[in-house]
């Protein structure tokens, strides 16, 4: 009996729990269309979504989208390697460039120890997107590496996993088409911002990695994707609940994003921020995106098996980026894929804004607040974010903060700098930073970098 | 500022009521884009339809969309004639050929009582529709006729109805543009049954004619479109409240479609059965039609001010038919719109299927029940109706009736005729015929023909 997709809409519109059978002819509709054979049209998957938006969908029903959107395209097949493959997500931030330095710190904890084959004992297939919006994308940050090819198949992704235990690529139009198609319909007819298909989108895509355990990285506050706390935490459950459904171990952190992460935002700065740290050179600004990467890190080497806890496994992760086993890990990784490591050995004259402005604080008193998704807007506006798809990025734009949350600021100090390749761009970012940062008398009350841990293995400790 | 439907769609996603503008805003772009100047595209019309659907509609919000999908094109102004204005609509029915003897009882009326500016004192400027799925349709009844021409423009309609008080015309792409883009995305994203867009897409259409009344003829029953009472009844309600809304007095009935109306079921043979009607030859087998046809158009005589009350409006109504008035007018009508009338000269003669069959009872019994909307499809299938809008239609094809519900019945006896322009036509039909009739040996309860009556007028006695 075949399935027609106009009456998994109709079930769907009614409330009704769509069958496994139903998701998936509806999934293989959309990607095996042709021109000439429409099995779907883009209206019906139009009002599909917005049947999903408005009836939602059940654990099952969740799980099963998301596994047929998984298979829709190509998969990574990590599990052919025999070894623990595991990745981080995050829902994307202002600065967080944590990724950068957990794949090499997991790469070094791999390349420690092999399995019998002599396969590294834990690989992280990290397929990265781009800035979209207010965030930054791992891909921009990369791409500013002289000769870094972030565009490797699948075999040549594996054959880098080998030999450097991580891989560090970028989506291809093969990996989860469904998605591509989804999100495209999404972005114009009002269904973002569903819960079940953000965690469908994003999770067919990580899950595609073929992962042992996944941890996610679900920002809160106000430079979060998400509007509230609330959506946030529904989010975290429902990621957490659909990549254990498909038997990877996931566990995810409700985290800030109050403030730009760590001491600078755009795409080179935040190699070199990274660099610095890697090489031992910690910037006291780059404290909390140090602190942040071990506890990821740490859960990450724990689901692993290298680590009795999370907080034993993010003592082990400072002990890895201290003893230079990250950098060296990092080296190998950028080498494998053609990128030129010189720039590494002076980053901050790798960095070449011809615009550069220092915004100072008009009064005395403690930074209290931001809309850290203003801030990221203004990085975004310097030009190193992008206004659509496809829009080209500046490698050098971008801002460095001299003050966290809740310092204490003399009048005239320098709170931001701002970096840029036109000078003409700076006007509108600079006003928009000095719109949003607010300073009061009395320090504000800070709130903990790690807000709570969705998890379905034991009481986080 | 100007509002930008993807705005409109996120509101109605999110349960908010539209603004009047918002709405005008949305139907406005519908109908102004081009290819080049994709205002609005049919995917967000199309989840915009979910949302609505989902989301319902309150009464302000219904009646503007109502207002903004009227105005979306042409409308009739009948306004200009200085007149009153009445039409009636039916949500569809098997056999329901009520309209073919109220346009010319009320056009009799009208002209019966012309205004001082020498106007009928009624006018019933009828747009009428082609059969879709298992109802029939007034225009291909009405094209049976040879020569008649529905397709007048509404200058040509304001000449008939000065000269005939009634015109008989067929929807063009220029009445309603708004409702047939959105009807054609409606049918294949899953969002027909709506209640709200129900109601905007009848009632934009009629009151395009420019009335000051209408009477709604809403089936219940099992060959009634809405597949409840309640939800007939949600239906006859927000169509009541629209019409309202928009200053035309509105009335609805709900009705019996239990089974066909009348006599016959078909194009040809129902013209055959109100000729026969109108020329004072009553067959027993047309006591409903004749029944509703005389209550609808009482209540359209007492809401034109022509009856104190819709039942001496329906008395006055079988008076119009008895005195032969009515048939005048009717064959006013037809000449006025190019259509031979010798063809009623011999009604059954003119009738000349290729292939009958006649069912019998195959036992004695009463006849309790059938699925009217089953009997609908036979029609269909005998080739009376379509499979798709645009597919051609059988003048000589139908049913005939012999009994109605309740009726004793002897083994044998003859219950339907079956008529076709095709042998090969009959063989389907007449398995789905007596699939569906059911004898049995006690007298089935039967329902009243009408059940309830919508008003905001006065308490309907």
């Amino acid at each position: 009996m075949s399935i027609h997709p106009i009456d998994v809409i109709l079930h769907k519109r009614d409330g009704l729990a769509l069958t496994d059978a139903e998701i998936r002819a509806f999934i293989l509709a959309i990607v095996k269309r042709t021109p000439r054979r429409q099995l779907v049209t883009d209206c019906q998957i139009a009002a599909f979504l917005m049947a999903i938006f408005l009836r939602g969908l059940e654990s099952r029903e969740l799980a099963t989208l998301t596994e047929a959107m998984r298979f829709s395209g190509e998969v990574a097949y990590t599990e052919a390697l025999n070894t623990f493959a595991i990745d981080k997500h995050s829902t994307g931030g202002v600065g967080d460039k944590t990724s950068l330095l957990i794949a090499p710190i997991l790469a070094a904890a791999g390349l420690a120890h092999p399995t019998s084959e002599g396969v590294p004992g834990i690989v992280v297939p990290m397929i990265s997107g781009r800035s979209l919006g207010h965030t930054g994308g791992t891909l921009d940050k990369l791409e500013t590496i002289p000769g870094f090819n972030t565009q490797l198949s699948f075999p040549e992704m594996r054959d880098v996993l080998k030999q450097c235990a991580a891989a560090l690529i970028g989506q291809t139009p093969k990996i989860v088409p469904a998605d591509r198609i989804l999100y495209a319909l999404r972005d114009h007819t009002g269904t973002v911002e569903s819960p079940f298909l953000i965690t469908a989108s994003i999770m067919s895509k990580k899950l595609a990695e073929g992962l042992n355990a996944l941890v996610l990285d679900v920002k809160v506050g106000s430079g979060a994707f998400m509007p509230t706390y609330e959506k946030s935490k529904l989010l975290a459950e429902l990621m957490v609940e659909t990549g254990e459904a498909s038997s990877t171990r996931t566990v995810a952190l409700l985290t800030a994003m109050d403030e730009p992460l760590g001491r600078f935002s755009g795409n080179w700065v935040e190699v070199w921020e990274c660099v610095d740290i890697m090489k031992q050179r910690r910037h006291p600004m780059s404290t909390d995106l140090i602190e942040l990467s071990n506890i990821l890190s740490g859960w990450m080497l724990h689901l692993a098996g290298h680590a009795a806890t999370p907080e034993e496994g993010a003592k082990l992760s400072d002990e890895i980026l201290r003893s230079g086993a990250a950098y060296k890990a990092w080296l190998k990784i950028i080498e494998a894929q053609n990128g030129d490591t010189t720039c590494f050995e002076d980053p901050a004259a790798h960095h070449q804004p011809t615009a550069t402005r220092t915004l100072t604080a008009p009064q005395s008193g403690y930074l209290a607040a931001m809309d850290c998704k203003q801030v990221g807007w203004a990085v975004q506006r310097l030009g190193a974010g992008r206004a659509k798809p496809g829009d080209p990025v500046s490698a050098h734009a971008g801002i460095e903060m001299h003050a966290k949350l809740g310092d204490r600021l003399e009048a005239n100090q320098p709170l931001i700098t701002l970096f840029s390749e036109d000078p003409s761009l700076l006007e509108e970012p600079e006003a928009m930073l000095r719109e949003t940062l607010q300073i009061t008398q009395t320090p504000p009350k800070l709130l903990p970098l790690i807000r709570e841990i969705i998890t379905k293995i034991h009481p986080p400790s």
